[in-house]
């Protein structure tokens, strides 16, 4: 039993072209129809035959879906959604794929108000953006966290349930405001702290980019990968979960000038104690298969 | 021709059983002897067969070297050197793997006044410690920094690089005092901001360390591979670089709070423009060879 049978994508970058390829492995037989705003990802998406059709506009993708997915950044939401609401059929689940839920909801459920709304974040992802970057494989053992107003039927977010573990993820249902403070601390904190890093090294005079580039694999290089990471997309993350984010980034300062402090003063206990404790947090995230086990993520090849 | 024929290596966890292991490949009839003041470390290393010889004390490990690489937490560096100075031949040529410089310089000149000192930090590493997780190939396209004071006789200078580049790494010489302020930034910095998010996730009363945990590949998880590095290490590093990381945190503590500040009032195009530039430092580091091309560094296989 299909959850869906006709499943429209609006926006195929990586993520949106990744659920049109794990689409069409899971269920092959599901008809999917794509647009995406930018003439040349359309024309990408139909050169990699992703979708069995490729809409030039919003509304002709969306005309007889039961399930329409927006994977646009999270700033353009309301807007892309609102742009449906002529085409859209009545009985079709509308959901998404946003790294912030409140606002995200809040925006979908205004632009679409006869509909069904079941807002979805796959955390998951690379530091790629575009449909060539896309890959079927991307939400495997990784989790997918729903957030359905009170009063949405049980029915529309059991299917939308059922569409991403069909896909290979592991879903829970979530309060929106409760995602936005996890996903602060999981994710947007730590975008938000990788860019910083790679902005202040790039800004030195005593050390040049030469030398921030070839000695980079003592730590830094790890950070430029989340950096590379799509600038629109964050920029609007950003801009969304703000308060949730602030918060986190208060708690991350303090903290940071605690430590700061035990340098200045010598004292290697408490960095001892900190550096101890932290270990056992990843053993905790490769136990439950949340990243490779492998040294170094396993780039090395030994 | 071998620039050494007897090389000794004090200290045998990740980095020291690694340069066992290279020595072993690239240059095989080389005579390795190697100490660890660890008893359990020492029959680990017997049992794997690393050395040609395990020294149950310091100075028996080094009584007829012409190389002695001391590769042990830089805050012992010092009195481990002086644990030598009965034993070493007085031509043996004296280095080490220590990330920081300027202070262990010091402390194994101030040791070992009767022996040639060129220290030495190859830019390598994993979150792993310990004899078993070292491996032949850590050092192989990464760079290595000697740091010899004015006056080192040159023909040692070149020795110890001819016998980085048998291992496979490229040889840079520095300043000791550049040195610390370059790694301040590109690593010590990273595992200090590492350190301190994944405590500061760990302490939230908000979000529960199973979801800290759960939702780890949003961006979190990479931060706790640096954060699982040895502890007894990133002390000694923090407490011998005290004024250059100091320095390199008080200028990213200033970026961060303009980019706090970008995010409370929305100003979005400050955002958009910094996750713009960093794109093109993680472009560099790939052409550069200094991190794996593939995305994910190429952890998920797709």
């Amino acid at each position: 039993m299909l959850p869906f049978e006709r499943v429209s994508i609006i926006g195929l970058g990586l993520i949106g072209s990744s659920v049109a390829r794990a689409v069409r492995d899971a269920m092959p037989t599901v008809r999917l129809t794509g647009h995406d705003a930018d003439v040349g990802v359309r024309e990408t998406v139909r050169a990699l035959k992703l979708c069995d059709d490729v809409a030039d506009t919003p509304g002709a993708a969306v005309t007889d879906a039961d399930l329409v997915i927006l994977c646009v950044p999270v700033g353009v939401m309301g807007d892309v959604a609102a742009s449906l609401v002529a085409d859209i059929p009545a009985d079709a689940i509308v959901s998404d794929v946003g790294s912030s839920k409140a606002g995200v909801a809040e925006a979908l459920a205004k632009a679409l108000p006869d509909n069904v709304i079941v807002p979805a974040h796959p955390v998951a992802g690379t530091e790629r953006s575009g449909p060539e970057a896309g890959f079927a494989a991307l939400f495997h053992q990784r989790w997918c966290i729903l957030t359905p107003a009170p009063g949405t039927p049980d029915a529309a977010v059991a299917r939308v349930s059922t569409f991403w573990e069909r896909l290979g993820s592991n879903v829970e249902i979530m309060d929106p405001a409760h995602h936005d403070l996890v996903l602060a601390i999981t994710s947007h904190l730590p975008h938000l702290i990788a860019y910083t890093i790679v902005g202040t090294a790039s800004d030195l005079e005593s050390v040049t980019q030469s030398e921030v580039i070839k000695y980079s694999a003592g730590g830094f290089r790890d950070f430029t990968r989340i950096a590379a990471s799509d600038p629109v997309m964050w920029r609007d993350v950003f801009l969304t979960n703000k308060d949730a984010v602030l918060e986190m980034l208060q708690r991350f300062s303090e903290d940071l000038t605690a430590l700061q402090r035990a340098i200045r003063w010598g004292d290697g206990d408490a960095l001892f104690e900190l550096f101890t404790r932290t270990r056992a947090v990843r053993r905790s995230i490769i136990e439950q298969g949340q990243d490779d086990a492998r040294p170094d993520f396993g780039r090395s090849d030994h």
